[in-house]
């Protein structure tokens, strides 16, 4: 079922800094910082030769990574997101095997304009995981 | 200077159970568990199309994932690793812009046979990061 991994999502508390210290230190090639406010959150996506990080920085009051920060104030890696080939085929396979889909288990357009569906970390390991239509 | 994703290393409380869940609920292919006794851990790997995934399980009392899963019992996205072409030349570079790598600086062995330094999770946004030489 699991696809390809799409992107290591890595939530920070400055995200234009952020994206200084991973081209400044890390030789990173980084996208220009964007507002998604449908999701609560800045962008900037690190392209590597095989897949992607997400920095993620709050935005708004309501920012679905504000207690993640609140709780790791420098930051951390928030989410993996995986591809599959279809996402309602795969959210009902996983809830006959009782995983737990986040919200009302219906797809939302995500950051890339495909449908996602967020995993309860307490299902896998602590692991909060992202299944975005291939 | 960031080259490919090699891998991202999730730490796991129960490795055989945790895999188990990967291949019954995800449909993911894992490898057999391998102790690696130089490292203080046990290791199943994923392999997805473009990177893979390295369940860490604890193996002995001075295993270093055992702080992190005192704070994190369930478990929960411990690194990634990043490969480079040149390792020392990288820390090198790292070092020069005020990084701190790990330990004594001096790249060990990693559980793919490979050189590999950690650098300090403090300096990269709370992100424990891995380098490995391609």
């Amino acid at each position: 079922m699991l696809g390809r991994l799409n992107h290591v999502a890595i939530a920070v508390p400055d995200i234009e800094a952020a994206a200084r210290h991973y081209r400044d230190v890390l030789g990173a090639r980084t996208s220009p910082v964007e507002d998604q406010p449908e999701h609560g959150v800045q962008t900037v996506f690190i392209e590597l030769p095989n897949t992607k990080i997400e920095l993620l920085g709050v935005l708004g009051d309501a920012s679905p990574i504000r207690s993640f920060l609140d709780k790791n104030p420098s930051g951390g890696i928030h989410h993996v997101c995986y591809e599959v080939e279809d996402i309602l085929a795969a959210r009902d396979r996983l809830r006959q095997q009782g995983a737990r889909v986040l919200g009302d288990g219906e797809p939302r357009i995500g950051a890339h304009g495909k449908p996602v569906l967020f995993l309860h970390p307490k299902d896998f390991q602590g692991t909060l995981i992202e299944l975005e239509q291939a």
